[in-house]
């Protein structure tokens, strides 16, 4: 996608920003034929960088599998540090998801799509998969916008609070913790924690409890 | 001022959150009769706290000294690394900003306050200062909402990108690096540099460059 002024500002008013923006993707969950309709969701970051809007998704995680197969997903973005914590290290239970019916009619044969998103996201951009392109490790998905809900109409304006952005990264830290059990994100998780104690919102600091938890758990 | 459900949703609409909110505060220099008028940004916290919101500045600051004085000053929103960090670290011209008559009819005689507030912010809370507490090296302010303007009717939405917010923190630990000369603070800016270096928009490293320009000076 073109990083023409007109698309930048469209774009942001969704969340997306060139750049690498980090919003919660919502997935559809492989099912065997008669299971119910299930749905994933985890913060990745939608890179556009050089009028390309892509995703770069390890092999292994859920989203990743999912996008293998299906060809939309939602891009939900949220200022709310618990539903970013919650769900980079658990599975959200299937009502916090709503699902919308999409018809794709710019494919040779129009096709429909059920994609989730979460009801508590204040914007949604559906968004289609249109090239994938497979390395050893991970996979890289060129994407382009398909739609655009408002679910928040509400909401306006926006916070800068250092708090709220420490969640978002104590989430990157403690994921490549995992990942690695390379110290310095412990180190870097705390500096985030203290920021958090001192300029946090009340939901930011619940937000770095699921964080807690989850340290306490592996 | 409290903290009700109503109270925080009016002003997230204009950048302010329970907790600490960075928002670049203006404020009006001292003028020698007969000056033209002049005025003054930085990035300050304003902290809302068990239902108190207010400022604590440091003396020595521009902002402190100007609100030893002035009872009125304005909170700009902005999502602008550049605005944030030139106005960390220098002054910004004249015609950046602009001014609002603002007549302040709960006092007991009407007073009228000119206040400065910055052209390219996205919104803006004109502020009175309503108590000071002195301490050695600070003041504690406490503030109260009298005004809201709406700059940018085209801002909708908002981006979670660690480039922009990384802006915000290396700006802080410049600014705690220059008084304290510890260490720890540059290797916290090299952390955030690299971050912006890899998430920022284009208006995000533009700021970083202000931050660098900055640490070569000092």
């Amino acid at each position: 996608m073109r990083e023409t002024a007109e698309n930048l500002e469209k774009m942001a008013k969704f969340g997306i920003s060139e750049g690498i923006s980090e919003l919660i993707l919502t997935t559809r969950n492989d099912a065997a034929a008669g299971d119910k309709l299930s749905s994933n969701a985890a913060p990745f970051g939608i890179i556009w960088k050089n009028n390309r809007m892509f995703l770069h998704l390890f092999k292994g995680s859920k989203t990743c599998e999912n996008l293998t197969r299906e060809d939309f997903f939602a891009a939900n973005m949220t200022d709310d540090a618990v539903l970013f914590a919650t769900s980079t290290f658990y599975d959200l239970k299937e009502e916090e998801f709503e699902n919308v019916v999409y018809i794709d009619e710019k494919s040779a044969s129009p096709v429909t799509a059920v994609i989730p998103f979460l009801k508590k996201a204040d914007r949604v951009v559906l968004f289609k998969c249109v090239e994938r392109t497979e390395a050893e490790d991970s996979v890289i998905i060129d994407i382009e916008p398909a739609d655009f809900i408002v679910l928040n109409l509400e909401k306006e304006g926006f916070i800068v609070n250092r708090g709220f952005y420490s969640v978002v990264e104590a989430c990157v830290h403690l994921t490549r913790y995992e990942l690695t059990k390379d110290r310095q994100y412990l180190d870097l998780i705390r500096h985030h924690w203290s920021l958090i104690n001192r300029c946090g919102r009340k939901r930011d600091k619940e937000g770095f409890d699921i964080v807690r938890k989850r340290m306490n758990e592996i």
